[in-house]
């Protein structure tokens, strides 16, 4: 499952706090029941336009991963959570929501599939 | 713009080779007119079930980043290509596709927003 936020109106002091990014991308794991296997990765990037600079923000957890991107001059986030197991959303939606005072979240949720969903795979042993 | 692609089908052994996944994050900064921001990280995993072993790897590019997971032993691979700017995906998806030698990709593309794409913005100043 991949849980893709663009979250809206956040506050820019908490957006462009690297370590509100590093403690997310420690805990979101664990809220998912999910396994880290790297220490995040944070760092502030700095775009060609002035307002765009912000927090950039990984972490892999086993065949996933987590990302964020903040535009603190934005008010915006944008966060991107895959995990290849099932997982509840809502603890971790709620505490982006909390964590960054977003107003709003435009929230879109992506099925990956391990093996084509279409696919004729009777006609593809046919080939071999 | 966030281009989501599962691969099937492909190489097993070019899927568990590292250094292909390494040479795709740094190149495809490049193919999509993008920046680096930092050096790809790569690593090879061990899922809890047998067949979930593989590679995953990623990368930083300015506001946006690239992130691939592979599945030797299921010929799969999972790229998320996301980039701030719009870009073109044809040359990255013909690279992916001839890299894995895969022989089916889903390719989804979703728009990325900065602002929320139906909030009453006049209301909201009315708010404050």
């Amino acid at each position: 499952m991949h849980v893709i936020i663009d979250g809206y109106g956040g506050d820019p002091e908490q957006l462009a706090d690297e370590n509100a990014v590093r403690v997310l991308l420690e805990q979101y794991p664990d809220l998912m029941g999910m396994t880290r296997i790297t220490q995040p990765a944070v760092l502030r990037y700095k775009g060609t336009s002035p307002e765009d600079w912000g927090v950039s923000g990984f972490v892999m957890i086993a065949e996933s991963h987590i990302a964020v991107h903040t535009f603190p001059e934005r008010a915006l986030i944008w966060a991107d959570i895959f995990s290849c197991k099932d997982f509840e959303p809502a603890l971790v939606l709620e505490d982006l929501k909390q964590r960054f005072t977003l107003r709003e979240m435009d929230v879109k949720m992506l099925e990956r599939n391990l093996e084509p969903v279409l696919a004729p795979l009777v006609l593809s042993s046919v080939e071999g």
